[in-house]
């Protein structure tokens, strides 16, 4: 089932009408900046000025392996993501420390992990396969894993919004995950995969062209693909499917969504796809130092929120950028009017002295 | 009193535990880009690693009328500055809206408002004079009103940081605050006004010319100024010189400060020639829209946190960058280390396949 609802935009009566109000802050107009056309966006999502303050912030991680570290692309093993899930799960994890200093929680979803991860309460009943394919060398997923991988990311957003999340961030976990990423970047937007590689993790230069060949050899493989379907199949992966969903399914849902790093916004690429509009319910949590990511952002035509040159992935940029988004909401909700502080509001015209 | 003690740097050693910590911690090495580089920097602030999360977050706000603005260079009549001061003690300003959201508590202290604001709890024992001169045409201060105004600051960083303060926060208000800071910035960096001078709250292209014309004026005067005393006193305010003893003193007291917009830079400029070394302790919230702001924060070579393209002061921006100085403490605070989660953390050797 990869077909979704027609995308409806935030309410553009709502976002004129905070517009208006930020006029009658007591401040000059405009000299929040960005911080404006922040709150503008969340209350145009939420459908109500003033908005109302994240109730119930949702970070979720999808953790899925990648039969492409077989090609030594990654600087650490494929056990590792196993073994992050469970770091996840006991809250040690960078995401978890994040996500609680932003006031948000957090849900590991298991897809695609290659190990035995039962011991987790992660592992629900959302797992696809073990492992995707090897992408240097063969599909990652069939056409139905695809379709399963897609509902997944569906069914997970439905349960966080009817569970009331009324934010959503979405992270990944899984070593060798930002090779498929860089494919479907380079993919979609037409690049050269020396232009978009990145390090990853780290790998050093013997990896980074091991890691670069591995690319060409998917993009090779990918080049009659004409839909977001094909291209997931052959050069993606089923957390990158699912995360895909998720990131369509949030918009159907008009719930607003903060994108993380490159995994998520290579997704978020095929997301726009799947279900047209989709972007209009998501922001940039941040700019990370892949160069795919930053050709991701400027294909959705997404400004990140904040740049600090991470490359972490799991949701870390996004949940050091819902503070931000945090403050945005809270100075249109919450600061006085210039009628309410008895200031004469209007920019005076000034006659030369 | 214009002397400070001789600064000492932030603890290196600490730093060196910090960064080592950094690498044990279950993510990769570097991954976290410059939340990294923050938190080692809280920890050698605080001498200890881990570092603490901030309990005590303090903005203050240094309030100040200028004369220049009879030469109308800004976009708001004088007694705005008055009118603001009353709406920080009503909560209802953008800086009390956004210190609250970043956990701060917000401080006013009228250095040289041109009003009675005696019906405020800022009003305090701390006026040195009723507004500044008008710098287009006489010196802003007296020598005697530079030293009191310096030490007003300097005073109030004592009584926050005796009270327990562990971050401080410099902000600023005073309708017409932009053409001194300018001046100021324009003066120790040598640029020319046209380069220099920006918007301020928003006035428009008549009172651009005004507002440069007066900073040439004022730059003119100070041009053989050859100190920061004398700079504050030709073509500053004594809300810019109890700013500057402010940035300076929380050096001195070995607490880390998060530095605003325009107005406080330019002030910081000059701490940092009254007690050189002083800006190891600072950090640059975010980079305004006003171009002295960029060329000052050049100058001290400090690289903002946030970028939302904001213009307001007040410490407004340093309030948005504040949680995600948070979350660099956190992760340094709280992240699990590969010991701990049980995962093999060293990058292992690939071989090819």
């Amino acid at each position: 089932m990869t077909e979704f609802a027609q995308i409806a935009p935030p309410d553009p009566e709502v976002a004129a009408a905070a517009r208006a109000r930020h006029d009658r802050l007591t401040k000059p107009p405009g000299s929040l900046g960005r911080l404006e056309d922040l709150s503008v966006w969340v209350s145009s999502c939420q459908g109500r000025c003033p908005p109302h303050q994240f109730q119930r912030a949702r970070v979720v991680v999808f953790a899925g392996d990648h039969g492409v570290t077989a090609a030594g692309v990654s600087a650490y093993p494929a056990e590792v993501t196993a073994q992050m899930v469970a770091n996840f799960d006991a809250g040690g994890a960078a995401i978890n420390v994040l996500a609680d200093a932003a006031g948000a929680s957090v849900r590991v979803v298991d897809v695609s992990v290659d190990a035995d991860v039962s011991h987790s309460p992660s592992i629900g009943a959302h797992r696809v396969r073990r492992g995707s394919g090897n992408i240097a060398i063969e599909d990652a997923l069939t056409d139905d894993e695809v379709a399963t991988a897609i509902e997944v990311g569906r069914r997970v957003a439905d349960e966080e919004v009817d569970s009331g999340a009324d934010l959503l961030i979405a992270g990944d976990m899984g070593i060798g995950n930002t090779t498929p990423a860089t494919t479907l970047v380079a993919a979609v937007t037409d690049s050269e995969p020396v232009a978009v590689v990145g390090r990853g993790t780290g790998v050093d230069d013997a990896g980074w062209i091991r890691k670069t060949a591995a690319v060409r050899d998917a993009l090779y493989r990918s080049r009659d693909a004409t839909n977001p379907v094909a291209l997931l199949r052959i050069c993606g992966g089923a957390d990158l499917a699912a995360i895909a969903g998720f990131c369509a399914q949030a918009a159907v849902r008009r719930t607003p969504l903060l994108l993380d790093g490159l995994v998520v916004t290579a997704a978020a690429l095929l997301a726009e796809q799947l279900a047209p509009g989709a972007k209009q319910w998501w922001q940039a949590g941040h700019r990370s130092t892949e160069p795919a990511h930053a050709v991701a952002l400027q294909r959705l035509g997404l400004e990140p929120i904040v740049d600090m040159r991470m490359r972490l992935g799991e949701g870390t940029g996004a949940a050091v950028a819902l503070p931000v988004l945090r403050a945005a909401v809270a100075v249109l909700e919450s600061m006085a009017t210039f009628d309410e502080a008895g200031i004469a509001g209007g920019r005076e015209e000034r006659s030369l002295p």
